[in-house]
């Protein structure tokens, strides 16, 4: 053992640069922090583990060394692929050589980055032309970026123990042009405010902090001059934002931050974008601590990582909001390197100790090290998910995100959309929601019609169906006007304004509301929902009461869509079925959508009961006979088979003007075992609703259950403050409350 | 400790009989038995645990009582629900009594049957008219069957505990007029050979035992005089058979299970039969051990049970073949007492306790200590599920279901079919086949059109769809030929005579093949279909080659079924998707069909790639442009959202003669991980397939892949057996070979 340490200190000591002012390394991990994590080495913690992990990873590469082929493909190609490979497998040899000494590590990454210093300097543009912004390593810069964000901490880990000679080549032949190729080179590219160029922001920061290039470094934080052209990408946004008048990485933390940390492209694009923003953060604060760089903006990075922790269902899974590939989640690369800078640079919230077990691994830096300890010595507490409002928008007063959970962890997670759109990866969506019930979706988002990296998907890129359907409103829950999208489908004019926030009230566990209009989606339509939790022990589950109130002087055909998965079991509407399918429209994601079967509304309420999994729902609505009620799935017009085919029924009102009211109650009840073959409470328990009122001043609904239980639920449709007082006359009795909506239960027998 | 023993010991003189010849309990655990599981209660056993458990079910009705409704309910409803925990909960009360002692068990017995004891001898057979024997209790004589077997048990365990007029007046009353009830008054159900007369059978058996009443015992044992009538059942199977010349228990055990211990219904009504077979078993074999019951007819209860466990995937759920509902497992109540029973009464069998160990508990009784005793002495090893070919028919030549394995456990399940037809519960599924891979489905078998208990699903009995969907043969993975069902869809003439084994052959495990013919399902039409399952180091997972040989002198339309699951997501067909869906036929299922797109089959081989969780899969198969390629989902026909959605594709030739050979590889390949967002493999391997020769002698396909490896299989048509020569001259070169098979790789540059 002592030989052991004496080794590892004559080690550093060989090693310690002769010159240069800057000690390495100094991006991912500092030359003390290596000292200090070497030492804590071997005491079976998370950390030794990892560095195992890693190891089985790099090991294999270390004899055969790394492939670097001539750019072709696009993702999902070979040589996407390969040098995707390459920037993940570099960054861990440098790590790794940092910590076990081992220079077969040091090794690969020279030998690496010599092949890349052979090949760069006669690469042109790649061949591919479907990106605004050709990269050169791949078919867009974006992943250029990405390359150079890791390739950077690779580089940083063996700066010093390469000569002098070999980091000059490197800088001259590969890095710095790579810089000035993803930056001036590239201004569209390097200067907007996007996720693209957030990693272009990072990627020259950090290889200019390796090369101690301040210009590099100034350049990342701070942009090159704003050009005047209004030019849009591929993806529909804007290439420059209206009044855009700075760029560079803290402008992007500036913009694409609320004061909640909500980032507006949503959680699965955060999920991608916090990398860059947390590795050149770090990069930041061990080079540049003058900057303070974790505690910009109220720490806002820190926060963006408990918004996004606040994203996800019962497994973990981000909620898939705009362009979003399911099953996306916090065991992703991009949460680990979050969890433990959190827990470093926030407030040693050992809670994030407990999602970082769930991980099973730490990056291998020093904060990675802090939390592995502090696993160690037995500080972890559970993450308790909350219901939270993140609202959207740099100042915090566009829109938000509504999520309200039963008190249950995980039991049931509602989200409501009413947050910005989201810029290119924006969906038409407003005021949708969907539902999670423990791990399983019981109203779902559709998220992207996309296969990221799967190559017989039109190379992993977006398909055409993500936009004539997953953005489109009619694939979200949310009542759709005349049959056509929020805005028209206009990207512009959806991300000029957000909707309102009306109420989010959480002081009750029991009655918790959120509540948002949007008066510019449709012109000359006022769309109003609120949605409830209630808990009760009336009902076995907290139920969710939906009311969707509509309001315009023209008559307006409404239509409001539930996305449910799984099996329809009973319903009072009585459905006539198709005998040939149609679509149910031409445009607007209808021409998608196969028609099934269609019956009136039931007089009173229509009621549709489902099972999935192991557990049965049942929704309840207000209808009547001049209301259509239509079954379909997802699938139409898709010759390259990209769509699921995933079911959904919807309320239709047509022809309606002035005020109209959607009054919902989903219950989530019972379970059935297919091994015990037991059912339990396989029927609901909502036998009716009642809409008492529903005038510009409040929409009063009751409900009863089969017990003959009676509840009303009374908001004010003005007065949102919970300083408000109110006095309504009900049935000939006098109701007075405070705050903008009440609940309470009526003897029917009096 | 010694006042505890004390105390015991008393408590066992005090419960001592003072008269009666048999000493109680005697059915499903004798007395000496109960003093040995006494004896070793409290060494932390899977027994204690189990205890604990059931503990936890019963107490929660010792004071409240248990509910004796007046039967009114189909399964789902309120009476029909409460009955069924009725004898679930009364069987455990009486064996806790007889293991703890405590009386309260003892008391919730006898006041339950009081209950019943006061409410049965007003009792008409139920009012629901569904039945062809209809019960008192339940709307089915089976349920009243299930209730008995059942509380016979309870009952036993009290019995002496009882007074002398208690007894007498719960023999008179309540237990004599039951079981006459299910046997003379209602002869058509207790004399049949089916799963409900088994239950018959062992009901009365089993109360005849606690009563001291040989003559219901020779009743259940040996059936009441066969009567003359050719009555049909609601399921559409026989009342008696053909040539049924014995009735009772024995005759079913000798009728229902092949010398494999295969049961014709199949696995999930073999799991329901299992247990009055093994119940009324156990009890033979306390109370009439001179019957041997569990040597008879080579053990072949036993054998049963491990037939059982072969027929079923990487979850321990049973093949969904015939009626039966997926999801229904070794984690069964049923599978609990088998496991234990096998333990004791068959070899003692260690691997046994590894899935005992699964289950998390044992039945109560003195087998279930035995295994809880061996798991605790570690005697536990894997159970290891091998390829397996399981004959049908009382003599084994009647067909038989072929399973292959893939050498990695649980890897691949692929199951093909050419047993029996399988009586009222049979599928027209001849020669289908269907795989898993791991825990998830590749081919599916739909099984039945069901909701076992669920009330809203029609009583949860059989859907309507059962018959006009998931029996017909398009539901399943064979050849159709000519839109038609095999024996067009007659019960009486699928049941008279089974397909031929040709070939099952897994001593190599690398080239495992099964091979079996029809000449009767569809007149004028030879059915020839062979499927290997090949490992082989050029593939990363083992292949299935499929060839399906069809022969017949007219024309006729072949159409060849795959439902897979998941994603399409690539193929070499230009497909044109219908504008409108229409149905795929009228009659024979292909009217719950919806023909989604269509085009014309490949020249050489038509390729469809699909994904499914985080797996990829590549069918190619041997097509020219005269065949068509069609996709289709389930649904159409269906008013009240009885069936899955679920997809399927199709190949079709048309107007064929002569020999026609289906011959497709099916890879399983690859990986993509929604978190890591990488695809590995996501193409299949497999560039070619030439169909080479395919006469009335011999077939021979070559197969091909990316890097231009050929592979020949060669069958043999005629010879099967393993002593047959064989010589062929294949381009110009000659093979010589033994046995019915062969499979050799050329080397395509010589
Ligand atoms: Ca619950
Ligand atoms: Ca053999
Ligand atoms: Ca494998
Ligand atoms: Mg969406
Ligand atoms: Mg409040
Ligand atoms: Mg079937
Ligand atoms: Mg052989």
């Amino acid at each position: 053992m002592k030989e052991f340490i004496y080794i590892l200190v004559s080690a550093i000591i060989v090693q310690t640069p002769l010159f240069g002012q800057q000690a390495y390394p100094t991006l991912s991990v500092t030359k003390g922090e290596v000292v200090e994590i070497r030492a804590a080495l071997g005491q079976g913690t998370l950390f030794d583990t990892s560095i195992e992990k890693v190891r089985a990873q790099v090991d294999q590469f270390v004899t055969t060394g790394l492939d670097v082929p001539v750019p072709k493909d696009l993702a999902g190609g070979y040589t996407h692929e390969q040098h995707k490979k390459n920037f993940l497998i570099l960054q861990k040899a440098g790590l790794l050589f940092q910590i076990t000494e081992e220079e077969k590590y040091a090794i690969l990454v020279k030998e690496t980055l010599f092949k890349y210093r052979e090949m760069y300097p006669k690469l042109e543009r790649h061949p591919s032309t479907k990106s605004y912004a050709r990269g050169k390593l791949f078919w867009q810069c974006l992943n250029d970026a990405n390359w150079l964000v890791y390739v950077s901490q690779a580089y940083d880990c063996i700066y010093d123990w390469l000569s002098v000679k070999e980091r000059k080549e490197l800088n001259k032949e590969l890095f710095v042009p790579m810089a000035n190729f993803l930056s001036v080179e590239t201004p569209r590219f390097f200067n907007r405010l996007h996720n693209h160029s957030t990693w272009a922001n990072a990627a020259v920061g950090m290889i200019g902090l390796v090369m101690e290039n301040e210009d590099l470094v100034q350049k990342a934080l701070y942009g090159l001059p704003i050009s005047k052209e209004g030019l849009k990408d591929n993806d529909g946004g804007s290439i420059t934002l209206k009044g855009q008048k700075e760029a560079g990485f803290l402008a992007q933390i500036d913009f694409s931050f609320s004061p909640d940390g909500y980032y507006t492209e949503g959680p699965y694009y955060q999920r991608y974008a916090m990398y860059p923003f947390l590795i050149f953060a770090l990069a930041l604060d061990n080079a540049k601590p003058d900057v303070k760089i974790f505690e910009y903006n109220n720490e806002v990075l820190i926060k963006g990582v408990y918004a996004l922790l606040n994203q996800t269902n019962a497994k973990g899974e981000f909620f898939p909001l705009n362009d979003a590939q399911k099953g996306m989640s916090y065991f992703s690369r991009e949460l680990k390197l979050a969890l433990s800078l959190a827990f470093q640079y926030g407030s040693k919230d050992s809670s994030l100790l407990s999602l970082i077990e769930l991980q099973k691994s730490v990056p291998l830096i020093y904060s990675g090290m802090q939390a592995a300890l502090a696993i160690k010595a037995g500080k972890t507490v559970p993450f308790v998910k909350k219901s939270v409002m993140l609202r959207d928008g740099a100042k915090g007063d566009e829109g938000a995100i509504g999520i309200l959970r039963a008190d249950k962890e995980g039991e049931i997670d509602l989200i409501m959309k009413y947050a910005k759109h989201g810029m290119g990866h924006g969906h038409f969506d407003r005021l949708s929601y969907s539902m999670f019930y423990g791990e399983q979706e019981v109203l779902q988002d559709y998220g992207a019609a996309r296969w990221v990296n799967i190559n017989q998907k039109d190379g992993g890129g977006y398909l055409k169906e993500n936009k004539t359907w997953a953005k489109q409103t009619v694939a979200h829950n949310t009542v759709v006007v005349d049959e056509k999208s929020q805005f028209r489908g206009k990207v512009k004019a959806a991300d000029a304004i957000a909707p309102s926030s009306y109420i989010f009230d959480i002081d009750n566990p029991n009655l918790q509301v959120v509540s948002a209009k949007d008066t510019n989606c449709y012109e000359g339509v006022e769309l109003h929902r609120t949605i409830v939790l209630l808990k009760d022990s009336s009902f076995e589950n907290p139920l969710v009461l939906d009311l969707f109130a509509v309001n315009s002087e023209e008559e307006h055909d409404l239509l409001l869509p539930y996305y449910y998965k799984g099996q329809l079991m009973q319903t009072n509407v009585d459905f006539t079925q198709s005998s040939t399918l149609s679509t149910m429209g031409e445009t607007d994601g209808f021409q998608h959508l196969w028609k099934e079967a269609e019956g009136k509304g039931a007089e009173g309420v229509t009621q549709i009961n489902w099972f999935d999994k192991a557990t049965f729902f049942t929704l309840t609505s207000t209808t009547t006979a001049s209301d259509n009620i239509i079954t379909a799935h997802i699938g139409a017009n898709d010759p390259n088979f990209n769509l699921r085919h995933d079911p959904a029924f919807f309320i239709q009102k047509k022809g309606k003007k002035g005020r109209t009211l959607f009054a919902s109650i989903l219950e989530t009840h019972g379970n059935y075992s297919r091994v015990s073959e037991f059912a339990n409470n396989a029927a609901g328990s909502i036998s009716n609703i009642t809409i008492i009122d529903n005038t510009s001043e409040y929409t009063v609904v009751d409900f009863t259950n089969k017990q003959d239980e009676e509840w009303t639920f009374i908001i004010s449709n003005k007065q949102h403050s919970d300083d408000s007082k109110h006095r309504l006359t009900i049935k000939n009795r006098e109701i007075k409350w405070g705050g903008p909506f009440t609940l309470f239960k009526n003897e029917l027998e009096q």
